[in-house]
């Protein structure tokens, strides 16, 4: 059967419906974590922190999958708050892994406030605990983003209730959780291998696509169609617009993280230099560089200390050798590619017929708003 | 219906039967890592080495609290492969929480190799990677750790198409889940204390519990039963039994960490002195301690470069204050404890009643001996 979908909720109602399902969840919790020690009391107001003014994207994907898979339920008033929580539970699991990344990056900042472990680096200043204050932040970073895993787990699981559980959606589970955690691996390893090395692109493209693009957007998507009933034919045709879509927002994250404004971006202009991530963009740059300048541009990347200038001198080679242009290309492409199933979702086409979904104008005009905003946004 | 238990299958033949599920389970998701990226070969291989060697003291109270609850059930070999793969779920997570453990205490060994931080930078090394070898090492172990938890969610997940789920089974996978980790966040905030602090004592006991007496034995136990489909009184029953035994077995893990052989316990001589760990042994050492002793073992707790003169001194002072006696007469008290409890499933008394299981004499020998390993084992 094929089914018309008329409308999908904004994401604004969808992000403050997680929100306040993720609040809720988290305040039993802390209670839970008080009643253990009143010492633990900090881990759930630190959680409950950490996870206010996230951008919300996974949980919009995964309650707009469920929707593009449902269609008109008139079970749907019934199956939300399951939705609500499975939606959740990728913002938690976002939080986590968010949390053992700044550790990872040694970052500072994150949306804009102190990153986990440098927050209590400070508590043990403010608290005059003993020892090394440095070493406890990053202790804590590592535990509080382990129990942030397990909540995420808890609230997925939670969600079953409401939403029954097929061996489909627990394998889908799985390899997002898989894909991002291995992507982030990938990611740790890229950045000790020389700049020179021929698998450069290959590695960039693979952290691209298994700890974003995948998991940021592709993943979510899938998950929350699986949990609505979508079959294999289904998700495939929803993969054909995920995952271009996914490339775009990270790609564009990319550029954002050398380029970017750090008032909108929350984190230092030239992050993404001095942490020496290995990108698309520095990959699709080094092709075209004189040796020397990849020999300079090898030795500033991954060095914390660089100063402004020394940013700004990289920033320019990356413009001049081409790499920011074959960037933006490519996110046109990317963008496009998803937009144009987007459109024969629009129509009696056969990706309708193959998703059996069809959808509405207004669900168009949804779609083609929210993937602009991924492939363009400006923080 | 009361139903009597013969016999509880062997420690040594759980551990066999465990062990060759998990390396089934790992060899499959190695490759699935590789099929990602040829680079993702080392994490397959770093779980495979890691998770071997274990005590699997978990994995085989989880065995039994199920052969408790189910008796001599006819489904049984049906049952079994479900109740593998949750007992390995169990083994995954431990090893996920020793990994990160110890990236947290800054150890160089585990289980008489090299911890999987010094493993991954030992890694570096032979790569001739870039960069600073030490933080490869940090983040290679962190991620990992983050892996091989979701890893033990993906294998309990999977023994629910055999062993169906609960809301109860669910609530007590996530509260064990949630104690260790609770518990390791209080452990991390306990060295930083002033060991003059008045909540020292409480605090240590918090540790002990939740970390690992309920985490290690207790949970593991009810886990189990729960999953055979026993009810809250059983439960209770088995609580009487495996929290005071958790107590036990970590109170001699405390001695153990202080006084232990290291060619027994695979850490060098009086690690948790250089660790700063704030054990009961601690607590109740300081009570008896004077000014100037305390003095002096608050400024060498948690220094990793004592001597091993200043070592043995702290040693002394343990003992000398009765610190270790004490450790050692509470050993014997929750010990005895436990056992009664097993004396009492083995008549037709009150526990044999309300935990609607009475153990035939190979059950309660099998138990006892058990618990003399856990509490008085040498390593």
């Amino acid at each position: 059967m094929t089914h018309l979908i008329d409308a999908l909720d904004s994401p604004r109602t969808i992000a403050s419906t997680v929100s306040s399902r993720i609040e809720g969840f988290l305040d039993t919790k802390a209670d839970e974590f008080a009643a253990i020690s009143p010492d633990a009391d900090d881990i759930g107001q630190a959680l409950f922190e950490f996870t206010r003014g996230g951008k919300m994207v996974r949980p919009v994907l995964l309650w707009w999958g469920f929707q593009l898979a449902v269609g008109d339920d008139p079970d749907w008033e019934r199956l939300k708050p399951g939705v609500a929580e499975a939606a959740g539970s990728l913002e938690l699991l976002h939080a986590a892994a968010l949390i053992h990344d700044d550790v990872i990056d040694h970052s500072d900042t994150r949306r804009g406030r102190l990153a986990l472990h440098r927050q209590f680096e400070a508590l043990h200043g403010r608290h005059r605990y003993q020892g090394d204050d440095e070493s406890f932040g990053v202790s804590a970073a590592i535990v509080i983003g382990d129990i942030c895993l397990a909540l995420s787990e808890e609230l997925f699981e939670t969600s079953q209730s409401t939403l029954g559980i097929t061996a489909l959606t627990r394998e889908l589970r799985a390899t997002l959780r898989r894909d991002v955690m291995v992507g982030q691996y990938l990611d740790v390893l890229a950045e000790v291998i020389p700049l020179e090395d021929e698998r450069l692109a290959e590695r960039a493209w693979e952290v691209l696509s298994f700890k974003s693009a995948k998991y940021s957007v592709e993943q979510p998507l899938l998950l929350g169609a699986a949990l609505g009933g979508a079959d294999e034919e289904q998700l495939k045709e929803i993969s054909r617009f995920g995952l271009p879509l996914g490339q775009a927002f990270q790609l564009r994250d990319d550029v954002l993280g050398v380029f970017g404004d750090p008032a909108a971006t929350g984190k230092p202009a030239g992050d993404d230099i001095r942490e020496g991530k290995r990108t698309v963009l520095i990959a699709e740059s080094v092709k075209n560089l004189s040796r020397a300048q990849a020999h300079i541009l090898a030795k500033r990347l991954g060095d914390p200390n660089l100063s402004d200038t020394e940013v700004s001198e990289c920033m320019a080679m990356l413009t001049d050798a081409g790499g920011l242009e074959a960037v933006e290309s490519s996110i046109r492409a990317k963008h496009e590619e998803a937009l144009s199933i987007v459109r024969e979702w629009a129509t009696d086409g056969a990706g309708a017929q193959a998703s059996r979904t069809r959808i509405g104008p207004a669900v168009q005009q949804q779609l083609t708003e929210f993937a602009e905003t991924l492939s363009y946004r400006k923080s």
